[in-house]
């Protein structure tokens, strides 16, 4: 079930509604200005006759918190001053892997002065071999937060376990799941706590719908800023390292009211493959993109072959305003999230004193209904 | 072994070099400006001494005709007066089947008024179910070339079987092999000889290497037009019909001298979906488009769910024409082969002349080496 | 709709069933002891009245005369005096491509000897490369069917094209439809009228019903006698040639009443995995088998890795028998064809007098429902 | 490179050779009689001449570890007092989830009766949707480890974290590494110092070499106990829930000497698939199988389509033996392991014995060559 709550409801209308439904016997969430119930609960007749309610719909999907019905017009995911959703899109481009205080020092400097909003980079590396370079760690988050610091960027990080996901939110703006972890269901749950938003990548083979309820379980589970991000599938396809499947964005866009990033980097392996994916994943309707780049990519610890240099980089980032512009959409500009953050402050103040006002005059929920 | 024959090498040139590899016991081919010997064949040192001779090389690629490095400048081929390949970007649209007069002539004025340079539509169709409508036939052949004279468009239409070849070809400008037939070799050897240009679309399960080895196929048996197409993959994913491979393009590109077009109705299965991926499949730098378009897609009798309407088209073709610009490309205007064609003829003059004065002269080859 | 007809139903009440529902505007189709309208039709009620009908039922499968509704009892396809489908288990074996006449000779002998009931061998091979070996062609056949006539075994062998129908059912006894031409439908419905039993193999990218359907084809066309053969489907997997899919036996055996074989030879691609692949197909419920054996894989032209030795052939053939045993199956002995067919004749001819009695009696119908 | 002992080379042979790596700066590990160095290490010439010292190989496949060539014999594992690898085969049974006391229980006499060697049975459930049920949790494990003493069964259950390993360790005599969790390096980290033995079960979309790789990180991390189970893969088909891949067993069994499972039940899907591939299985190769069985297979909260019933299991059992039989192997009896203890418990008495007896001679290394 799912109900929509009017423009005007106040949160005393929206607790009630969740109230009704919890008296039922379900469980209620509140997104946005949905509430649903993804059990059981009370019944639509009832519901639909309380206070502040627009509209009560039967609500089929699985993925019921992260549905794009709940919330039509979008999440839009704050990572420090960055907003990932809307009209501007926001790339993170960075190292594969934290390898040094130069080495990510530079790779930051770069990335930002060519526009990037993110910083991104690698201190626990998840690799196939057990004997090859694994990260430096706590020492790579320290090195990655500094950089980001220098370079004026937000950071994004895999986490890899559900116990350190308090340490590595420590350093991080923007918590990444990799994609061999994306039913890794213990770290979901962690992450629902966590206090920093997510970056959830599909895995090799993960369907949309189980990429869908992956992030649920990180909604349901208190989270409500999660980020997905098409990677490349696995297909009997050898020429590339994986295949970027782009039907996957306007599929997204379509099923969920979740922001979409591409990684064109490990979706294709390639460097030379990057740049054309990646103005095609923007033209495709992603909402950021993420991107390796690396100062020296024949000297990388990992995934040299995919690195941008940061000259390919800029170059990029220059065609890809081009395109978005065609797209009605844009670059993120630097703090771009600020004026948004006053308007939503302002939002809030006038809810919060008409609230007042309703319950000083006796009428509310009567006021919404003329 | 591939040669490359100097700018000013002569035919006798070129006959020379075929001859020498024929005495060795080699099988050679001209393509472009190249002689490849497919197999054995003179030795090197040998070759590289004959008059007009650049370069002598190992070839060691398994697609020895259509590899990249037989014709680095690509091969733009002609369909009619349109020419595929090279800076301006090619637009195949019109009704998956042809199922009446009025139905494809409309779809065709429609889609010529709207930028597209060709006419597709099925005349016969491979169907999955024998229940299924199976095309109308050679009386679909003539709706749609009598539909492609009215609008001023070349037409495309599916060959199911080397029997029917020639029938086909009398009617169409370009000679479809679908995703199903792109291993049907006695098929793709029949098309060697068909006297007409061929769109050879990429199976379910296809992988990039045997896509060019099928091209290899038609080439070897002596047709040299032909132009690829990534019409999607099979994958496990089932949000959509099939997953559309863009990683493909800047791959083929790479490795083939033929050019590539982009399904992104078959790629996707879903008429929302058609105008950002064809987007996509531009800007990741694709050579040409081919679109379902239909008047009125909730009758088609296949594939109603993945075509446009004819207004849809339009703005898809608006869409393009900036995209491609910032890639410094463009739709191909009408007619837009004649000044190439024009070009050619000239250049072709010119070579003739010169080869005439350089044997008078008794100077062939010498002068080529100075 | 599917009907049934009783046991004792002659063939006047069938053909009276057909009219009923081609008097409705249906097309009705034979199989077996049932009728299926294939579209349309007459009402069930008033089919469920005529005479000699058991039942009516919807047939919602979409592969209407090979659903294993249509004959529960399984079909039992001959070739030659070959036996496919029941509870003896057919083992097709031989080179992959016929080179010469000694090699298909000694091929033959070979196998026959180890109990091998039919004989394959390529003359026509569909080759990834146009460089590679594409099979001796017509000289082929006539040498594989001369080494079958020697070892006293029925002949298998790959049809490539609808055209060739002809020429090779001249040779062959089981037609073969390799598995790149599995959707090759021009090719499937001329073997609706071949006259000989169909071999129709999975292709790589292959569904179950996909497969069922292109079955559908040649019946639908005419040719009740198909046998299906998983081969191997393409996957992420690179470690072997193809993934043999050996669920799709048992799903095969529920969903259609036609008999299934397995090729383990081409199912793996390596010779050490043919033999438990091929026990393990037999125990999962396969019909049959078809193996590539060839006196020195060493000096094939073609598939060389995948195939036996004759005695490494004969070594299975030995395994095979005690597994099937515990199955309560068998290998099919030589000859064993000629009781069933004798069993056959008889209640041929004990149905004919049957007939005959009842048209004599004036009671025919009414008696089959006392 | 790797380094194999003589049969009578004793302990003090084998540091030897690990302390020559080593101040050649290698990192040796000893995996049965060999010695493997997964990194640098001294050169071929001087290892070979080391006391003890069989042979010295180039080790060049990336699962150093692991590989056939190590322990070409096999290795087997033990999970109290059931050996796991050889001539024997293991039967783990039991429902998917740990539901009551009453449920596992008598699913374990079910199946202890039937000739089952272990008890499965999950208390963490990894579940696609937050919103299905996620197992009992350590209340499951009690009632597990309960049920497997009263059936006389060690138990194997699943453990979903690096943190929970000690917890399930306490419980289990077997811990299970999920499908989705085959690429947490931090749980296969963490179950190298489980102190218990590992199941390893390969993803949806893990190559067989991948696999191999994961486990390497187990071996690497100090355990060697590992055991591998196919149990399907994801591909395009969709009439079963994924792809029982029964190639990957003879390939295992020839690229690692670990042992290999099958799970017949999650590689179908369907209960009326189980049996025949559970056979197909064994008769290719596989080590042992891992099987649902529920009491009550409709009640089951998880899985219960592809749960067998006890009597199906005691019908497949039966059908088990014989084809085991025809293959050289047998259904591991109980108690089985005591007498291979027994075995080894002389061996190494024995071993410890002749080293003694080496040092005081003062002759070790010379009488082994002789």
């Amino acid at each position: 079930m799912l109900v929509r709550m009017d423009e005007g409801a106040g949160s005393a209308d929206v607790e009630n509604v969740v109230r009704a439904i919890a008296a039922g016997g379900g469980d209620a969430r509140v997104v946005g200005s949905s509430v649903v119930a993804v059990s059981g609960g009370a019944g639509e007749r009832e519901l639909a006759g309380l206070a502040g309610v627009a509209s009560v719909e039967p609500h089929a999907v699985p993925y019921k918190l992260v549905g794009r019905a709940v919330r039509p017009e979008g999440t839009r995911v704050r990572v420090g001053p960055v907003v990932v959703g809307g009209r501007e899109v926001v790339v993170a481009a960075g190292p594969c892997a934290v390898e040094s205080r130069g080495q990510v020092l530079e790779a930051a400097l770069a990335v930002a002065g060519a526009g990037a909003r993110l910083l991104r980079g690698g201190a626990y590396k998840p690799r196939t071999s057990p004997y090859s370079f694994q990260g430096l760690g706590e020492e790579g988050l320290e090195l990655l937060a500094e950089a980001g610091r220098a370079a004026g960027l937000p950071v994004v990080t895999e986490v890899l376990t559900a116990e350190e996901v308090a340490l590595v939110a420590g350093y991080a703006d923007l918590l990444q799941v990799g994609a061999r972890n994306v039913q890794n269901f213990a770290l979901l749950k962690a992450l629902g706590a966590a206090g920093k938003p997510v970056l959830l990548k599909r895995g090799m083979s993960t369907t949309v719908e189980e990429l869908l309820m992956s992030a649920e379980y990180v909604v349901a589970h208190g989270n409500p800023d999660v980020i997905l991000c098409e990677r490349g599938i696995r297909t009997f396809e050898t020429s590339t390292r994986n295949t970027l499947d782009l039907n996957a964005v306007p599929v997204l866009k379509r099923l969920t009211h979740l922001p979409v990033l591409v990684d064109p980097s490990h979706g294709t392996g390639r460097r030379d493959m990057v740049s054309p994916l990646a103005k095609a994943a923007a033209v495709a309707g992603a909402d950021g993109l993420i991107i390796e780049v690396h100062p020296r990519p024949d000297e990388a610890l990992s995934d040299g072959p995919q690195s941008l240099t940061p000259g390919l980089f800029a170059s990029l980032m220059g065609g890809l305003a081009g395109h978005l512009a065609l797209e009605n959409r844009s670059l993120a500009p630097p703090g771009g999230a600020r004026r948004e953050q006053r308007i939503d402050d302002i939002d809030r103040q006038v809810r919060r004193l008409l609230d007042e006002r309703d319950e000083l005059a006796g009428v509310r929920g009567d006021c919404h209904s003329c």
